[in-house]
């Protein structure tokens, strides 16, 4: 076995580095579902449009392997050389992704089992269970052929595990993942006694004597609701078994290479805990793609690169897939507006990534994704999409000299667990509108607007560095964790926890004595019952303004109550309460505050906390990236009127120097700062 | 076997007696989910409250009985044993109402089957057939055990069997379902020719042969409706299945115990017709929870009330378990505001309630409930909720005397059959916006709001006493019904019957001839033709206001039209009628009508009924027990406003004596009447 | 074998001379349900009715065939010796509609499974799969008993094959439709490498080597979609599979009689694409139904004859089903209005029905088609329905004249495809607003409200004839669709093409280099990309108004611009344009046209086309039929004004002679012209 790198952090600088130092660009090429003849072409415009990085391969699984042990490397030999010749790089993946016809024909134990026990059929993609081992076996088999072929190929710099693992597969409830989640089990609790005490089984005649009655949560019976510790417990397996897949394929990998690798990660994921699958690749990848619906898709974009660079520990990442305009799995695929592509992908590199690819090269004639945008339309290259296109490539390459820096460090954390975003929204709770990601996006947004840093952290991630830490409703929290962020407010940190914080510990079980249980000393609020409103209410405040879903009985004690619900039955009780703690401050919210509200609250909270760069409007986004040669300031201008931004240095785009800059309606600079 | 009381009679009184005299006050209590250091502070604080009642075991099996034929009673001694000793009585459980994890282990075969034929797995609670003979089997051996054990125990005053019978499991598909579906079948029918009739086979080709080729009511192809005949009497079979469970179980108590017994019925639960069931048990019990979403939520709470005494005939029944605030079940779980709890107890002893218990005692920790209000609450005893719960323990001790009367006889009764209900509801009818909950709970909250006393009686009860009887939707009537309303008009009374009612014979078959074919000529009405509204649709009447959801084409035949429809295509046609018939009146009401129009028409049928207490405003309920030491006028003013009653008495919660009695905004009273 | 009419022209013809040169007046009768003493009752009130032509025994097979190969007959020789005394004809039905409960007893593999793999219980009708051999068995076995013994029934006129085949059961994904599906692709693709070409399999790694990999598209996993080459393939292969049960049972008549036969179609029901069925039967019969909800229920009830008529060539046809009044499977079944059920049925006949019959005689009293409106209702002969009914019989024998003749030529044909139908409407397209049927509605209301003649005509129906040929959101074309169209327009016609029209081929593989990649050349235009609107967005135009749904980035290559979007990201790009070809024009209309600013663009489309009759207003709808001895132009006044209709002649109905005729509001003439 080849000596390895460690960790994320340097993976994607091998990759810089084997493409010149360049940023990455380029997508996911699939010249499998084109005739050879398209090739030439394919590589010729790569290169006019700057493209210096393709994953190949990814559904090639069953051109590559037709039948069982029988392999076809012919056609892809020839698109590495054809790419090679080109001077483009590959990022080849294990062709893994999706299973050939075969391979259910073969082992029909391996489909996919959905909740209510039904099989679901081939004909997509990814129709496997995750914990089949015949899948494990055919995957390593195949990776181990193509790994021994390729790994030398000069075209090749890096390995593309699998992809978007789970993206369709990530719970199965078949009988072998029932078994493997026993296993799960058994590695957690060792005694079946243990699991009956954190799943709370004494509670409707559930206590388990061996482990072989336990299952998956399967469809229970009409409006019942499966046992919570089940559920959470099964989230966490669901998480760590297609990790372990991962693990399995990395390893195979890595028996015969020494390349960098990585698997496409897929933001925020629910059903994916991937702050701990980041040990098991080289680099960190992301694909990220807009909600058209989503009003606030802009800073949902920022929000997820700023998860992403949390992954990666602060080092450059990859932007494995985006879409150049619209995609084909929502219900309207709006396509991206004039320079929105271009925004979007600065957005991404400013935030850390070192490369921008699409999904994908060339915009298929057939199959379910035919009408997903991609580098080359349907229309061609006499197009405007293919002219920014090109216009993005340029643009990459007069930036190149910021691959390899870091963004500097941010000034807030938002803390967002992952095992606490499942527990907080499982059936029978207070209230349905609960929403853990609303709540640490309306806080994102509000950094966002403000052109605060901020990085989206795991709950065990360092605080130290950071002025203000966020908990939008971190309904679980462990002891250790509660130690901490008393720690970081006793250092003189700002805490910020909002309703349904701290309610549990890890098993789901209650902190007794008064809510936040968790929390309550630090924030000096004791809370007696949750008042959880009517769908659409709005309750006014002492101050600020209004709340929405959430209020509660209970009283301060110990903090300062800076504003009370003003009417109804919780009228008098605390809604936003702010505690000194040695030297620091913990502020409690206890009502989800209307937009105007938060903006209020967020001025006051953040009256301290420097901005990138100050005085820009909302919707002009500054974000900075420091290298060794020198620091680098990112505009992105999302708003309809010019803005001029204090920075002095030198726009790697426009070539202006001086400064202020003139960034206009929709454009974007990226200024090397004057030292 | 031990001799018995006869019929739900009995049974509240001899459990009084064993409270010595006192109103029933306490809660589901689950001491297993709790070490045992807890259940001391757990009597110390039931003293503290007045609890003098808890129900045990309920959810209890997994723990009694681990593995099968293998007891651990040993926690359960020790639990009856303190609460004897604190002076709390028990209401122990059969314990039977979820089986353990070993029982489907062992009986596969007992696995519930939704209608699509998938299995429903073990996970939440009640994961059982109905028709399994295993769980039969496993139920009554452990009852055999538990009544023998604790029957004699001094805690012991009566017994709880299973419980909320079939609240997840109430239709089951499986293939033994189907053998005892055919058996009911069998005995109904006798011969298959029979069932052919009453099915009306001829259609659609479905003429049967022999009884095995009939099954439940699965669900058939795209768009196509099942056989009514099959659906009704498929609902009839899942209720009788059912109830003969309780049989059984009740038959394995009797065995060994001469103490009352009963089971927790779940008020206007569609799929039980539990006024069929009420031979089995020595007292009607019952579970209330108000919906937060529904605005009527307090007449609701009232008119559920109605029914359970009307099961209980008349006697004093138990409020087994109803919540201190939220519940955990709904969407947006809205806690109970100030002085509700205390409001919603009133309400359910002022209607025939000799006593007032909720689940549960103390709030889980963890477990699908946790989330659910109880009498102590995660917060504990620092908390406005538990000072209510202490309040209103004193409460009830100082009305004890009221336990063992009975509410006035009532004016109106409102008839609202299960059969009738269910078959009104299938689909392929005229709208699906007939419901006939809807129509008799805009009737009931008519008298609620005028304080007139209401039964909601079944079609089979007596109508002698009442003034009015309302048919609100009673699709389904039989011949015999029809005679019996008869008889009543012609004595005298006042019948008020809606659209869609007496549309069909027991078999669901048409009365042909002109609708309601069942009433027409008691009406004096002869529809042709029924004319559903648009959805959301009004239409304008001649008189009182506008109706929604239906018109008729039709004509008077002997009565008079009060008002016609104003406008469309049914303009003219009779929408309210009223007959003279012998020495009453018949009315019938051919549309939905607006709350307002409804209000106009009930003042003027209501215009000769006496109110419990007149001039009363809307929104403050009185209601009058009667005994033999004196009568109680009950006062629940749920207004923002207080209110001057005008009736002379001593309140037994103030100690005012004297009268008129001032109840203040949201306060009580119980008024013992001077004589 | 007997000698055989030719083709769908004749069968109707024949029928009409067996009725005595009657249009065909009738129902479905079902004598079945009833005693034998009603059957008297009916024959009388059918004479009455002036009915001359029922369908009997379509449910009849459980009391035709007690048990498999017992037949009983006795009670139908009744039946249709009493029809036959009375002077009523016969329209006998094979009674295979719906097998009895034996035949799943024996052949449980013949139960209908849904795509997720549940099979679907007996209990309403069409409890089969349509690729069942044994059903087909059971049904020809029963088809030859029937012929052979009532060919020679006096009473018989026609055949009626099954009844409404797939109406339940269009699609099954049992194991033996696997089957039955991998050889139909057999036949169309040969080798498995040319369905992998047309299914683009080298996408997502579907790629198949042998047949027997290869299933219909049950369920994928969740999130996912299925191949579209697969879904476009399954909806082909299951009208094609009903089509050729269908022919087998047609078979099966045919041997043992000459009479002709039909089975009885469902208009737009987008599974079935009866266009490819009507060389089966001998003539085309159809049954038609409003949709209450709709408030373009009219029009759509002349759109579904126009298309019925293309059918049938032309020919006469037979309206086999429509409702007296509502009917029973729709949310709220809606009463028809004064008059309505006259106005329905002369829509019918003017289009080209030779008759029109009911769904059913008498109203049921039992079943789930109880409520459904019949010739005798429930309320029976004193009702408004029944004079109605009695009216309706009279009018129509005063029409007899008109039977045999054929609508006048139409000036519009719209186009459409169900093949592309289907296409266009797979899940992965740009937006779900996309909907063609509502796209033809719109154009084809357009040309009703202007008493323009339309046929709504298939892909491959000749285009000479009319002036102007519509294209709306024909997503799939052939490239002989594409000259076909292009000769048209050059030879002087004027093609509309709306957007999404012509994007893909018939594997549904994009026809690359601009949209509309089939028309782009004829229609002068280049789209580059699609941009759908936001849900309920509204998109101004510089002409006619505004659109919404879609817009589209492109461009003018030839064509004048007559309307571009105003604003937003595609402002100033084509929206609406026309080009000069040949002789020709050809329009090319990008958005959804606001309905204000389709009719302002409709006015200049068909500024030259003539209608039946001018000057009427909206409502007032008028049709000619052409005949030998005679022209007839009915009038069907919808509105609620009385109108002056510029024709002169003699009017059926009322005898009036000269003109111009007054029809009063809802009202109904049959003008025989002058000449």
């Amino acid at each position: 076995m080849a000596h390895r790198a460690a960790g994320p952090v340097r993976g994607m600088e091998q990759v810089t580095q084997a493409l010149g130092g360049r940023i990455a660009y380029g997508a996911d090429y699939n010249p499998e579902q084109w005739p050879e003849e398209v090739w030439d072409e394919d590589v010729r415009l790569m290169r006019e449009a700057g493209v210096n990085l393709v994953s190949v391969g990814i559904f090639s699984w069953a051109l590559l392997e037709p039948e069982p042990g029988t392999y076809d490397f012919g056609w892809l030999d020839r698109v590495l050389d054809k790419l090679h010749a080109g001077g483009i790089a590959v990022d080849l993946a294990t062709a893994t992704a999706s299973p050939p016809p075969w391979f259910l024909e073969r082992h029909p134990e391996a489909t996919l089992v959905d909740p209510i026990g039904n099989p679901r059929a081939f004909g997509a993609r990814q129709a496997y269970c995750p914990s089949s081992v015949a899948y494990r076996d055919a995957a390593t088999t195949l990776i181990a052929e193509l790994v021994k072929r390729y790994d030398d190929h000069p075209a090749v710099v890096m390995w593309h595990v699998n992809n978007e693992y789970g993206c369709h597969n990530d719970h199965c409830f078949c009988d072998a993942s029932a078994v493997a989640f026993r296993r799960w089990l058994q590695e957690r609790y060792g005694a079946v006694e243990r699991l009956n005490e954190a799943w709370a089984t004494a509670f409707w005649s559930q206590r388990y004597t061996r482990w072989d009655q336990i299952g998956p949560p399967r469809q229970v019976s009409y409006g019942n609701f499966a046992n919570p510790g089940q559920q959470l417990d099964w989230w966490r397996f669901c998480s760590d078994e297609i990790r372990n897949l991962y693990r399995v394929e990395a390893a195979a990998v890595r028996s015969h290479s020494a390349k960098p690798l990585t698997t496409n990660f897929m933001g925020f994921r629910k059903s994916l805990d991937y702050r701990s699958w980041t040990d098991v690749g080289d680099l960190v990848s992301n694909d990220h793609y807009l909600i058209a619906a989503d009003e606030d898709r802009t800073p949902q974009l920022a929000m997820t690169a700023d998860l992403t660079r949390s992954w990666a520990h602060g080092e450059p990442w990859l932007l494995m897939e985006h879409s150049t305009s619209a995609v084909n799995w929502q219900p309207r695929n709006i396509a991206k507006t004039t320079g929105e592509m271009r925004r979007n992908s600065f957005q991404h590199v400013a935030r850390g990534a070192d490369g921008a690819l699409f999904f994908q090269w060339r915009a298929s004639r057939g199959g379910a994704e035919k009408f997903h945008s991609a580098m080359v339309p349907h229309a061609g290259t006499e197009s405007r999409l293919w002219r920014d296109v090109v216009r993005l490539g340029a643009d990459l390459s007069a930036i190149a000299e910021v691959a390899g820096t870091r963004v500097e460090q941010a000034s807030v954390a938002i803390v967002f667990d992952w095992e606490s975003w499942w527990a907080a929204t499982f059936d029978s709770h207070p209230s349905v509108d609960v929403d853990p990601m609303a709540t640490a996006r309306a806080w994102h947004k509000a950094c966002w607007a403000r052109n605060l840093g901020v990085d989206i952290v795991g709950v065990t991630d360092p605080l130290d560095g950071y002025d203000v830490v966020v908990l939008p409703a971190q309904y679980l929290l462990s002891d250790e964790t509660v130690d901490r962020l008393t720690a970081f407010v006793e250092a003189g940190g700002t805490l910020v926890a909002t309703y349904f914080t701290g309610i549990v510990d890890e098993h789901d079980h209650i902190r007794l004595g008064g809510y936040p249980g968790a929390l309550s000393d630090l924030l000096g609020v004791r809370i007696e019952e949750f008042c959880p409103l009517p769908e659409g209410d709005e309750i006014p405040l002492t101050a600020y303004g209004s709340g929405a879903i959430w209020s509660e009985r209970g009283r301060a004690v110990g903090a300062d109550v800076v504003a009370a619900y003003a009417t109804g039955d919780c009228a008098g009780d605390p809604a936003v309460t702010r505690r000194r703690v040695g030297k620091g401050t913990a502020w409690y919210v206890g009502t989800e505050l209307a937009p105007d509200a938060l903006d209020t609250l967020a001025t006051q909270i953040f009256t301290t906390t420097k901005p990138v760069v100050g005085g820009l409007p909302e919707g002009v986004e500054a974000i900075r990236r420091v290298g060794e040669q020198g620091t680098y300031v990112f505009v992105i201008n999302h708003t309809h009127e010019a803005v001029i931004v204090p920075v002095r240095g030198t726009d790697l785009l426009s070539g202006n120097e001086g400064g202020p800059h003139l960034v206009r309606a929709g454009q974007v600079a990226v200024i090397r700062e004057d030292r």
